[in-house]
C-alpha cells in the first residue's frame, strides 16, 4: 500500500481470478495508493455454493480492500462539510473490473474465469457493504481500456484497441475517443474469436477460440508441444523434467535469459497473437493497438515477433500505413485504474 | 431504368466485379430512377494495362451511367437558375461504392475483386469526366450499410452490422448510430477475418479467411465437395453430369426446389455464416446484423440455418439477449443508394 500526494477522487478495484487489485486516483487520474488482497477461495473453482453466496464473500473482501484504500487517502467516513469548496460525493464513487460478461442489470452472467461468482449481482452486494457509495461494475477489460484511454498509450488516439493477454484474452474498443461497450455491454470479447473450428476445446463452450493459442493458458499448451517434441531440455529441466509440467512462465523467463528453444516457442505465440490481431484489424482498422495483461508484460520479446507476424499477415499489408503495437503503459494497475476513472467520470455502466 | 416521381439529390453507383448499378434518390433517400451496365473487362481480370488505365475505362463507364440516370431525372446540365428556390449544388453529387480498401486520398489501393483498376485513383478519373461535379469514392459494404441505417433493416438502430455475401464477403460496422470506417478508411473488411489459419488460399494472400466459406465462392467449394462425395446427385446433373462443375447458384435453386442433399448444403453453408457471425458479435455486441449481397437474397433458406447455429456458436449463448439476424432491406440497391446517400450527406468519405 502506497499512499501519495493529491486529492482523491474514486478507488477502483479490479477483480481478478487470482488477486483483486484496489486503487485510490485522484482528480487527474492519478494512483495514489494501491492494496491488494487475494481472491476469495471458490471464485474461480467453483464450489457447492451459489454465485451469489460466492458472490457476497467476494463483495466483502472487495469492501475491506476500498476500507483500506480510504484510510490511506483519507476518505471521510461521513458527509463532506459543507464549506469545503468539492463536488465530490460524501463517499468517493468505487468502480469494479471484472472478468465476464456484465448485463444491463449488472449481473455477471458470463465469466468463464469466473465461475464461482456467476449469476452474482456484484454491484448490489458490494453497495451493500458500502452504504452511502457510488459502486458501478464493467468488463475488466473495457476498465484498462478506458485507463490507457486516459492516462496511457491511447491517450488522444480515436480508433484503438487494447488487447489484454493473460490467462485468457480481454479486450477494449475505441471509437470515436470513446470505449465502445456494443448493444448490451459485451462488446470486446475478442478472446473468443474462432481461430480453428477444430480446434481445442474453450471453457466457453467453443472450439479453438484466439485465447486457446495467444494466452497464458496458450503459451503452456505451445511449450508442452515443443517440450513434448524435445525442443525444450532446458526449459523441461527447469520444470523438474517433465515435459507436462513446463507452464508458461518457465518459457518467459528461459527467454529472457536467451535460451533458443523458448525464444522460438515465444516466436510461435507472437505469431498467434499477430493472427488475432490482423483478425481485428480487418474489422475495425484502429491507429494503435496496445498489449497488455500479464503477457503483455514480456514486453519486446513477445512484442517484437507478434510485430513482424502482423505486418505480414494483415489484408493488404503492402498499401496500408502501418499500425503501431504497442505495451499498455499502465501495467498490471490498468484495469483498477480505469475502474476507478470509470467511478470518477460515472461512465462505462 | 426506371424514373419516379421527387426532386433528385443525388447519383450513386455501385462498381461491381461484373456489373456496376446506378441509381437517383430523392432527398429522402428514396431510388427515383436505376440504371445498369457491365464492369469493362479488365476490371476483374488484369490484362497489361495499369490500374489507372482500366480505372480510366470503369471512369467513362460510371460518366455514361451518371448520364443516363441525369436524363431520367432531369438534372440540368448548367447552373441551377436562381429563382429556384433550393440549396443543391449546380450539378447533383455522384457517390461511388467500390468493392476493396481506398486509402486517405480516395486511391483503391487494394481490391482483390476489381484487381485491374487496383492504384487508380477512381474519384479523380470520375470527376475529370463530370466537370463541376462533387464525386465521392466510398467502400461498396460500407456505403450498403449506410442505406440499411437511412433506410433499410438498421433504421433506428445504434449498434448494428452490415454483412454482404456475394463472391466474397463485405462489411459495414454501425456504432453509436455511425458507420464507421476506421482510422485510414479499412473498417468493416470482415471477409479476411481468419478463421481457419491453414485453410484454403484465399485471393487476398492470407489462408482460411471467413469469405473462403461464407460467400458465393464458399457455397461453389461446399456443393463441390458435397458432389464428390456423391451427395449431390440432382444438382450434378443440373450442372451437366460433372461435380466439379457445380456453382453455388445451381444449388440455391435446388434448394428452393426442396432437394434436400441442396438443403443439406445450405445448412453448412449456414453454419460457416454463423461463425463469422459469432466472431463478430464477441467483438463488437451488436443489436441486430443485417445479411445482404447476392447470397443473402436466399433469403429464409440461408437464414434460418444460419440463425439456428448463430444461437449455438455465441459465447455465453444461453445467458445473453437474442441478436436479430435479419435479411438486407435494400437487396441489390444497397450499395449504390447507399453511394447516393453518402454524396447528398457529404459523408463516408
Amino acid at each position: 500500500m502506497t499512499p501519495g500526494p493529491g486529492a482523491p477522487a474514486a478507488f477502483g478495484v479490479d477483480v481478478g481470478g487470482t488477486k483483486m487489485l484496489g486503487v485510490a486516483v485522484g482528480r487527474d487520474g492519478h494512483v495514489l495508493a494501491q492494496a491488494r488482497v487475494a481472491t476469495p477461495h471458490g471464485a474461480t473453482d467453483p464450489d457447492r455454493r451459489t454465485g451469489a453466496e460466492v458472490g457476497a464473500e467476494v463483495a466483502a473482501a472487495v469492501a475491506d480492500l476500498v476500507d483500506t484504500l480510504r484510510s490511506a487517502v483519507g476518505d471521510t467516513a461521513g458527509p463532506v462539510p459543507a464549506d469545503l469548496p468539492t463536488d465530490l460525493p460524501p463517499r468517493l464513487p468505487v468502480g469494479l473490473g471484472v472478468p465476464g460478461m456484465l448485463d444491463a442489470r449488472g449481473i455477471l452472467c458470463f465469466a468463464p474465469n469466473l465461475k464461482g461468482a456467476q449469476g452474482a449481482d456484484i454491484r448490489a452486494l458490494v453497495a451493500e457493504r458500502l452504504p452511502g457509495v457510488d459502486v458501478g461494475v464493467a468488463n475488466d477489460a473495457n476498465c484498462a481500456a478506458l485507463a490507457e484511454l486516459r492516462q496511457g498509450a491511447l491517450r488522444g488516439v480515436d480508433e484503438g484497441l487494447v488487447v489484454t493477454l493473460g490467462t485468457g484474452i480481454g479486450g477494449g474498443v475505441v471509437i470515436g475517443g470513446t470505449v465502445r461497450t456494443g448493444a448490451h455491454g459485451f462488446a470486446g470479447e475478442v478472446g473468443h474469436i474462432t481461430v480453428d473450428p477444430t480446434g481445442p476445446l474453450c471453457p466457453c463452450g467453443k472450439r479453438g477460440c484466439w485465447e486457446r493459442y495467444a494466452s497464458g493458458a496458450g503459451l503452456g499448451r505451445l511449450a508442452r508441444e515443443a517440450a513434448a517434441a524435445g525442443r525444450l531440455h532446458h526449459v523441461v529441466a527447469m520444470a523438474g523434467g517433465e515435459p507436462e509440467a513446463v507452464r508458461g512462465e518457465h518459457v518467459t523467463s528461459a527467454a529472457h535469459a536467451g535460451e533458443p528453444g523458448a525464444l522460438a516457442v515465444m516466436e510461435d505465440l507472437g505469431w498467434w497473437v499477430a493472427l488475432g490481431l490482423a483478425n481485428l484489424t480487418a474489422l475495425l482498422d484502429p491507429g494503435c493497438i496496445v498489449l497488455g495483461g500479464g503477457l503483455g508484460a514480456a514486453g519486446e520479446m513477445l512484442l517484437a515477433p507478434a510485430r513482424r507476424a502482423y505486418a505480414e499477415l494483415l489484408e493488404g499489408a503492402a498499401v496500408r500505413p502501418q499500425v503501431p503495437v504497442v505495451a499498455a503503459v499502465l501495467g498490471e494497475q490498468a484495469g483498477a485504474v480505469g475502474a476507478a476513472i470509470a467511478a470518477a467520470e460515472g461512465g462505462l455502466w
